[in-house]
């Protein structure tokens, strides 16, 4: 039994041996603790020696960036505590997730605040907290960051193509390279230090190439910059690195050999320093996702039969929103004959429907009672969860590395 | 300075007076509060006057029909407990809501469960809490309240179409009238009181006539019922009444009327017992979110200011996804001169965007720090907000009617 065998009919393409290999060990891992701990579903549970691994396998392949995890991806405490302990930095989106970091042991200087908008209060309080380090990409951030936080660092975020990405950022984020060149000789006139660029290819990129655009943006940048007398130093890549879906991605190091012929290619011996915002690829794999089947009935076409889980849209599957997201699953009843399936979450809810146009097939066998894990299902689940849609509580969480949450 | 004005440029036909008066005198009687009170930004206020001129209209307006509040439109327990005075019944989705309502004084008989996916345990626990009335679509499900709430009273879920409605179900619920015939049937066998039929035409439904089909479809079921010797005696009217949003709907009396010619046409003189199910169409118009402008900046094409609000669909504007529900606004600078803008939320989610296809216009004065109020925000909000995406805090809530909560 194999934790593919769930989801014959998806499209499964070969995978690399360290993508497949960690998320595979560790969603054994989980399995048995889930089997002996028999939690109330759904539950998540995150498996911190994945975490460690892929935080190791990152740290080898680009092994002169300073990797700043991405909060957000999943901000369990645990999560953030041991990669304080293996001297990982932080990009943060709030208030919120700067004190979750310093509680944690983060030193201040290793927290990136990587918003790009930003209440001038809550910038101000950064500082005060010790951060030095803000993202921008207009000229009122900038403004405000120059009041609220003197002297700090800032980088200019600039708007590349997300093709590739499952879930592209659109235009929300970045401004024109011409801009953040004006932008930086405005962060020096303001007495900050106009440190870097930063781009993000879009989450969850399947094109190893697609840091090369923002690579070649970014030395634009850095040449206009330094027309006008400023020199950025820094490159920050963001996010973007894969976890290990439906339909897996490039092997890590085709990420990181393009990376770094783009980087020759454009600042040759002029190398910048490197920074990079990796969430999803420290923690998707590291987690296990089980749900319980609530119910199983005929659609009334007669062609598929609707499984219903404890767990939809609204208490841990945000992603699957327009089926972005399509995570592998392992059931009870692994191995027995399987069918087409729409899955669907427990709400009153219409739009809490799992995966309706991607094919899933799930064993013919599988009723009311048996459990479907969704596996690599450590980002951007729990931190999604509604407070208490329908009246179904936030998604539990626990974590496996000798010790574990209540 | 009226409560449109924020939104010139968005098609806002002609209203009826209940629907628009309601809403605005709730609005003005939120903003009175706001600015004394000045709570932090967002926050939801919830005016439970509006709350019971809605209860009030809608008894008149159908007033042989069993109201049950959808508790997920709001489930707040101040709320709750306002409809709990007024003599509402209650339809519940979950374990949660069922103890919600009866901590805040409902009467279990007053309780439709009226999830078609519900957990054996969950119809167990019900059932020894009171509650007899409950939904049903499927085999399974009718199976297990027979074996976990025996005797207890069901009724059927009917698919039927939702063109009108602004946020259609899909095929999540409901089954076909002879599924339908052949369930309640088989209740019957069981030793349940076979009941009724229900149908859902979608929320937030602006066609007056929609719940023609339903009730069309309900009387097939009853005729083919009575041939197997069941008489089912209630029909559910669902929910679907709209609140007051943009573009606003047809006026109540409307709606009641279609549905009263729909019954005597279908029912004549067998007219059966009647249960609606309003959620929006009670809440919505009575609550005001205020939120802060966070930034404003230029779009890298020039065209578009972007508006970045503290609250986006992660912490209470879920139903802003597709842009399916939209809001009015109210700002603190409404009466400038104003221009068009993408509306979009503090976090770095390139999905966490507002407003981006639907024509917003606001004030060009608009500067980060001042307020902007998106009126008949009173249901689906707060409770779909996440527990702490990106580090934000899920939306808090208050009331006005003499007392507050925290």
């Amino acid at each position: 039994m194999t934790d593919q065998s769930a989801t014959t009919g998806v499209t499964d393409r070969p995978s690399d041996g360290d993508v497949a290999g960690t998320a595979a060990r560790s969603a054994e891992r989980i399995r048995e603790h889930l089997d002996g701990a028999v939690p109330a579903t759904p539950c998540l549970v995150m498996d911190l020696t994945a975490v460690r691994e892929r935080y190791a396998e990152l740290r080898a392949a680009l092994p002169d960036a300073r990797i700043c995890y991405a909060v957000k991806a999943n901000p369990m405490p645990e999560v953030v505590a041991a990669l304080v302990e293996l001297g990982s930095s932080f990009d943060v989106a709030s208030p919120g997730e700067i004190d979750l970091c310093l509680e944690q042991g983060a030193d201040p200087a290793a927290i990136s605040y990587g918003n790009t908008i930003k209440k001038r209060a809550d910038i101000a309080r950064a500082h005060a907290q010790g951060v030095r380090l803000f993202a921008t990409d207009s000229e009122a951030d900038l403004t405000a960051i120059a009041e609220a936080a003197p002297g700090a660092s800032v980088f200019c975020r600039v708007l590349v193509a997300n093709d590739g990405s499952r879930t592209p950022f659109g235009r929300k984020f970045g401004c024109t390279p011409e801009t953040a060149v004006r932008l930086l000789g405005r962060a020096a006139e303001l007495g900050l230090d106009a440190c870097g660029v930063s781009f993000h290819i879009g989450s969850q990129q399947h094109d190893a190439a697609a840091w090369e655009h923002g690579i070649a943006a970014a030395h634009r940048v850095f040449r206009g910059a330094a027309e006008h007398g400023v020199r950025p130093r820094l490159v920050n890549l963001g996010g973007g690195l894969p976890a290990h879906y439906t339909d897996a991605a490039p092997p890590l190091t085709d990420y990181a050999r393009r990376i770094e012929q783009a980087l020759d290619r454009e600042f040759g011996a002029d190398r910048p320093e490197l920074l990079v915002e990796p969430g999803r690829r420290l923690v998707g794999d590291a987690g296990v996702l089980r749900s319980e089947v609530v119910l199983v009935s005929p659609d009334s076409d007669g062609e598929r039969r609707w499984v219903y889980l404890d767990v939809g849209r609204y208490n841990g599957l945000a992603e699957t929103e327009g089926e972005a997201i399509t995570y592998r699953l392992r059931t009870s009843r692994d191995g027995d004959p399987v069918g087409p399936v729409v899955l669907a979450g427990p709400t009153c809810d219409g739009d809490d429907v799992i995966y309706q146009r991607t094919r899933y097939e799930l064993p013919l066998t599988l009723r009311a009672g048996d459990t479907v894990d969704l596996l690599s299902a450590g980002a951007y689940t729990a931190s999604y969860a509604s407070v208490g849609f329908n009246g179904f509580p936030p998604l539990p969480t626990r974590c496996i590395d000798g010790h574990e949450r209540p």
